[in-house]
């Protein structure tokens, strides 16, 4: 059956017994709907007369008889009997915000999990003796009976009843009732949405009913204390007393994120409703204090992958008494909450065409697909990419060489036009990618001595130095550099990016065979994180990071994952495709993978 | 159409269409039934072969082909059409256990809603990879699919998986999931029942899976520092900081219970997995943190009267990690969970004949009724029975006169054998009584003069003397007495305890016009808590504090309501009658009714 929708003109085919509200969430018309389907809410009104199966008691409770003349029907009532004209109008439409990075998602539609529900409780008598409880009950109907009290909300609710002379704010989130405030409520609902980095840790504060953004804070992840990456802080929260203090560290800075974010917008922690949390599943499992040991060797598996939905107290973050914490889910061991936000935000489960995202860390993640199969899988890049354990490296910060180019000398930039200190990540593939344009290294990755690169290139060829058994090429020369140092890259460290690349290259490949896909069949490349914001793609695909796609658009599209956190915070849908994007999405064990020794190796030369 | 239960014999009636397991449930045939009929568990087995609707899915999926052709069906599936002749088989039967005391219910199903779970995961692999969770979820079925984990099972959970090598026992609670341990898991499975007397509080240690009692501590209830009534901590409550420090007082109270009780049995607080509380309302609002001050003014309304299921964590009780708490339900502002508790234990709630059950404390709560209607009001006895506010009020401790006896002279008994230090509420009792009989009291409350007694009784004339503008009773001379000091009742004293008897009895009067029956109707009549425990019957029928029943039979129950909250730790059906009795108990206020001057005035005359 043909139903359409208008005014947006959207048309789509339907099975009969479906109701006009499946069919229009299909179709991607948003239709309000706040009880959730239930016919209880009287939200989802829309008009056609043709069509559609009897009128029922439901709809009779919600529309008026004029109303129900005019063809108004309740959406999630109606059932599709035949082809079917329905006007969605103007009140029905579901407002959409745009909070995203550019190259994201275009918008998606409110629908706060956190929601604000206003009462007027009527006084009772020495002959009825309602409790303050009942009384709300009775006076909050059918919609109210959804809602379980949190204790806290109990304990509120003789004041606010008293102080608001039976007019109060009930705040829910999801099926509890969180907070009880007397009058109109707070003068916002505010949410927090958090990702949890290894490295960096970023709070965006939110308006749940606005959508809007108010503040952002980050800070250094204080775990770093424990161990620069995931390996190492697994190590520690073996250890005893090392899980607690790792989740301690975490726990404490983000309530000083949550200070932070509300202090900026002249708020308290305790107006805090709701979090979100994403981050990978080591980060996730420290936050929650579950071991993630088990994710340190075979078979590499998490404790839990579900999204879970908690309460601040018990995971001692300062927020509103009451209020709830929801951690998005995981898709393996090394595949975590952090990806299903970058494919929430890209919205790569849900195109036609091939798409690839990859984030870019220590560990590289990446997911390739469409609506049809998504596979994803995670490389040990190691830390080349943020500039450690490289003679010369350092991270994105001030005094970090971050691009390189190279004519007849080199000439680079130093993040904050200060002195160079040291190469950081998309320095060091900027460099390498010139060195090789210019024939300074070979594709095999061999750093090549100064006769090989001809007569023409005097500037360049004083910059190849050997020292001791290693050759080594500067960037900038000792009276350039802070502290008189010279900025150099040596063979190993071209042998450390080699090993990095050649991980994110190989699992990309893997990807590519398990899918059968070829290169031209991939017509979107997202990168994601930091990394992938800073990186040129140009040198990207000239060092092989990436192979050259003929046909695909390169989207740098920042914190995807960040994105994520704050979409599952804003709309209970996208929560929902979060935790059916982890349900469905394939995980594929690059160790379990008898091709992938050949392929890496194959992905270590530098070519694209 | 007829049903029968076998060995039982229990024969009853049902409707067509009724499952058998509701047929069993009301006739008081206790049928296993772990799932609570959800047709999963398979616990309900029992064997007919005629009168029933045909077998279902579930059924072949529990039964096997050879038990089936026996006539095994389910009794939660099995649907009435016909006459019956059931048989339970032994192991569908209900163990029951006997904790209560003497003259309560003869012994309750034991239908723990905290058990255990035996499971055995069988290691993930690298090609399969199930987290966890997973793991777990899969090895436990469809059973399991009913528990939601808590953070803190999720905890544990991969510590027991491989400790245990797989073999883990789960413990659930209500539909939580709160508790993973490798192997068998603990000992045993321990609850605590908590009685929050306003002036003493007590925690019964229990066995959950055996219902043995392990261990009884008691302390008084540290509130009394704040306030010695619950109307004074009303008030205490409603200051700054007030709430918090009496919620504090008793939730420190109740660890020093749980910890006291556990060292007794070699346990520690961490092994209590389900606390039930009773108290009555104010006692219950204070330990749950929520602010009683509604109770003090008209309409007298409690925040909340539903029973509350929490996590120990969030009330700040020192328990097992993911622990649960289930706060008895409130009948209204003056009659509380305690009553419940009361109403439950003694069954009044079930039986077919009248009955009366009086709880006496500063507040008298009385219920009369049947199963066909229960009725509650509270009365405010103030203290005198509690020994306070008298000349030469006690407590009930050593020293207390607790018994007295008067024929030429006045003999008595004091506690502990000790010195007498004063009068305890039960002593007083039995004076009144003694001095109406040998008329040195009027009914009207008159303490008489020497020369109305008559020439033979020269050693209780001595014992009359006038002090200023009162006449006193002496009791003990000050030889006999502590320190050297008489015991002696005053007419002010005696006015205090009309007062209090004098509510008492006009409470039950009420109930017995309110329900329309007379004297002769009454049955059973159930004294309870500390006080009706100690009374001597007669002497409460002596001085009027309870009419002259002459068809009932009159028992003192002890902490009955601490009896009812044993009840409801150790069965979910006892829990559920708890919250039944709630809301069906009707509840007087007798500030409501023109007629309760004129019946408290009648009331105050000493005769029965």
């Amino acid at each position: 059956m043909k139903i359409r929708f208008e005014p947006s003109g959207i048309a789509t085919e339907a099975q009969a017994g479906e109701t006009l509200l499946q069919v229009a969430m299909r179709a991607g018309v948003e239709i309000e709907s706040v009880c959730g389907g239930r016919g209880t809410c009287g939200k989802c009104r829309v008009i056609a007369t043709r069509g559609l199966g009897p009128v029922t008691d439901l709809e009779r409770r919600a529309l008026s008889a004029a109303e129900r003349a005019k063809g108004y029907r309740l959406a999630c009532q109606a059932l599709v009997e035949g082809d079917v004209e329905v006007v969605v109008p103007e009140e029905s439409r579901r407002s959409r915000v745009s909070i995203l990075a550019e190259g994201l998602a275009e918008g998606i539609a409110l629908d706060p999990w956190v929601r604000r529900h206003r009462l007027d409780v009527p006084p009772t008598t020495l002959e009825e003796q309602l409790c303050d409880w009942e009384a709300l009950r009775r006076a909050w109907g059918r919609e109210g009976a959804a809602y379980r009290p949190t204790l806290q909300a109990l304990r509120q609710l003789p004041y606010a009843l008293r102080q608001g002379e039976g007019k109060v704010a009930l705040i829910t989130a999801d099926d509890f009732l969180v907070h009880i405030a007397p009058g109109p409520g707070p003068e916002r609902l505010v949410g927090i949405a958090f990702d949890i980095g290894t490295t960096t840790v970023v709070g965006y504060l939110m308006d749940l009913e606005s959508g809007q953004p108010l503040a952002v804070s980050s800070q250094l992840n204080p775990q770093t204390r424990y161990g620069d990456d995931v390996v190492s802080r697994i190590a520690f929260s073996s250890q005893p007393g090392g899980l607690e203090a790792l989740r301690g560290a975490i726990v404490q800075c983000l309530n000083a994120l949550i200070a932070e974010a509300t202090a900026r917008v002249g708020l308290a922690p305790r107006d805090v409703l709701a979090a979100t949390v994403v981050g990978n599943t080591t980060m996730q499992h420290l936050f929650l204090g579950i071991s993630p040991a088990a994710l340190a060797q075979a078979p590499y598996v998490p404790v839990v992958e579900d999204a879970l939905s908690l309460a601040a107290e018990e995971l001692g973050l300062d927020m509103a008494p009451g209020a709830r914490v929801w951690a998005l889910p995981n898709i393996a061991g090394w595949v975590g909450a952090d990806t299903v936000g970058v494919l929430l935000a890209t919205r790569l489960y849900a195109q036609e065409e091939i798409g690839l995202a990859i984030d870019i860390g220590t560990n590289g993640e990446m997911a390739l697909g469409s609506r049809e199969r998504l596979v994803t899988c995670s490389t040990a890049a190691g830390p080349a990419f943020e500039g450690a354990h490289l003679s010369c490296g350092m991270r994105a910060a001030d005094g970090a060489i971050d691009r390189v180019h190279i004519e007849q000398d080199v000439s680079w930039h130093a993040i904050g036009e200060a002195p160079p200190r040291g190469i950081c990540g998309s320095g060091l593939v900027d460099l390498v990618a010139e060195m090789l344009r210019a024939g300074i290294l070979a594709p095999s990755g061999l750093l090549q001595n100064g006769e090989a690169l001809g007569d023409g290139s005097q500037a360049l060829r004083r910059r190849i130095v050997q020292n001791g058994r290693q050759r080594e090429f500067i960037v900038a020369f000792p009276s350039e550099g802070a502290n008189g140092r010279a900025i150099h890259v040596t063979q190993r460290d071209v042998r450390e990016l080699q090993l990095a690349k050649g991980a994110i290259r190989a699992g990309v490949e893997i990807l590519l065979k398990e899918l059968g896909v070829g290169y031209g069949d991939v017509k979107k490349v997202f990168l994601a994180g930091a990394f992938g914001n800073y990186i040129r793609p140009e040198s990207a695909l000239a060092i092989g990071l990436i192979p050259h796609f003929p046909q695909a658009e390169i989207l740098p599209v920042g914190n995807a994952a960040g994105e994520g956190a704050k979409m599952a915070l804003l709309s209970r849908r996208e929560r929902e495709r979060a935790s059916e994007i982890a349900r469905r999405t394939e995980y594929l064990e690059l160790s379990g993978r008898p091709d992938f020794q050949e392929v890496f190796a194959e992905a270590l030369l530098f070519h694209s």
